[in-house]
């Protein structure tokens, strides 16, 4: 078994078993966002990674990072990386066994998970099936507002700006509840909301070659009164956004309770896989319109 | 199981099993040398990781990449680069199963390998014991001599040259020598000499809490040649220039005609583990000299 185009890589092992292996690198000129430590993108580097094992419902059992480290960095840059890394391994309970140390001209923390799992035990992003209740584990639209005030270098109200800061700066990748909506066997299809939810239901799409009509777009509150205050479409915001977390799911037919529980109530369904058409619409005051396969872009030309 | 401080991590996964896991970073600015293609370049980021598992006797299972690639390559730059991965992995029998590419300042491919072992059948630094032969898998100074002549953009004669050249840009990694000589139970430590003779003669002295002395200096004839023309020092050639591949090994006193039927003849024996001093010496016409933990430096500075 080789790569599957999907968030990550297989290798068989036996009959029962295969080797689950991920990597994702994080580079200081297009991924650090403005007033982000160096301890919080370490952090975040790993988090990424446990954040595509969590949406295949995989713990990662141990890590490697090889790292690239501009000269410029000062001693407590490089400590505050290796506490961040230590950080976030520990967070979500496996060891960091290895890697490797270079210079190089820009900042680049690349992380290689491995896991061992049951054949079958993955969930897929392929696995959507018509029916299937689309929902997802959080709302959206923290980050993409939270890097707007940081990049447009406005005065924010701090009560307005921390929940957003937060976000950006210290993401939670979902395994535990990746972990137990794979457990309960009522999740068809999962992936991580990394490069917008838009993305990843295309995603899913795509993948499990079916439809996907979203009639709640999930927006947080906080994104909510961002956008109003400085007139921005709230929609935008939770679909476009990216560098959010959570999982995007389908759930089986008649299952969605048996999914609820696993998740302790903390799924939330905003739509519904169809055979109508291909791609992603949006239905509200029954209107559909259809939502463009746009994702994340990377801060560069945004600042 | 964590990192022990060798040349790759492993993790438990049974009583009887490990999983072994390597990751090493080729970056741009300091790890390529003049003229090497980007598909040299690719192919040498993951033969140097294949080389360090080779170096503990395990065949890589499996393999994943990341790359950081500048905004200045071209599509026949990535296209190198893709394929030099892909010979690499076929070299050396196994796949690369998937990835992660991201743009950024300075070339970065970061490789990390996957391997199964039984626990005990790693040949780790620490294993010398005194009296064993130390024994080395090829000679010495092609590649320092080659990067000198490289650097340096002198007029080169082809003959000359060519074989050096070839060192530079086309390094292999002793895999199959590395997994015979492990299975042949012959041998008690392990590296590979990416770093340096010197270096890697220290690393097993300081691992293994013993003295190593050599008898002789290995180095190539092409290296000797070099050195005449130009008038350096043959020996620091050969102990000094890094990113050479050769495996550097101890085998147990006793064994070593064992150890070389299994290596098919390519051992070559150099010198002896000694309880007298720690560090390593070099004894040449009855005289004993020290030999300097210096390794390998990069292009950088040097050019």
């Amino acid at each position: 078994m080789v790569g599957f185009g999907d968030d990550i890589s297989a290798v068989r092992l036996s009959k029962r078993q295969i080797a689950v292996l991920k990597t994702d690198m994080l580079v200081g000129s297009t991924d650090i966002p403005p007033g982000m430590s160096m301890k919080q993108a370490a952090r975040k580097a790993v988090m990424a990674n446990v954040s595509d094992l969590a949406a295949k419902g995989i713990r990662p059992l141990a890590g490697i990072v090889a790292l690239g480290l501009p000269a410029y960095l000062t001693r407590r840059d490089v400590h505050g990386i290796a506490s961040g890394l230590a950080q976030a391994a520990k967070e979500y309970g496996f060891h960091l066994v290895g890697g490797d140390t270079n210079e190089s001209k820009d900042l680049t923390i690349s992380i290689a998970l491995f896991a061992i799992a049951n054949r079958g035990q993955l969930i897929l992003r392929s696995g959507a099936k018509v029916s299937d209740i689309v929902a997802v584990t959080g709302e959206f639209g923290d980050t993409a507002a939270g890097l707007k005030a940081l990049l447009e270098k406005k005065k924010h109200p701090t009560q307005l700006a921390r929940p957003l800061y937060q976000a950006v700066y210290n993401p939670r990748a979902q395994l535990d509840l990746g972990l137990r909506l794979a457990a309960s066997g009522a999740v068809t299809a999962s992936i991580d909301s990394s490069d917008g939810l838009a993305w990843s239901l295309h995603e899913l799409s795509e993948a499990s070659r079916v439809g996907i009509r979203l009639d709640i777009i999930p927006v947080s509150e906080a994104a909510k009164k961002f956008a109003e205050l400085y007139n921005y479409s709230t929609n935008d915001l939770a679909l476009y956004g990216g560098e959010e977390y959570h999982l995007v799911v389908t759930v089986r037919h008649g299952r969605f309770e048996v999914a609820q529980r696993a998740a302790r109530g903390k799924l939330k369904p905003v739509g519904v896989v169809t055979r109508e058409f291909r791609g992603v619409r949006s239905r509200q005051a029954g209107k559909e319109t259809i939502i463009a396969r746009k994702g994340w872009e990377h801060f560069k030309g945004q600042a």
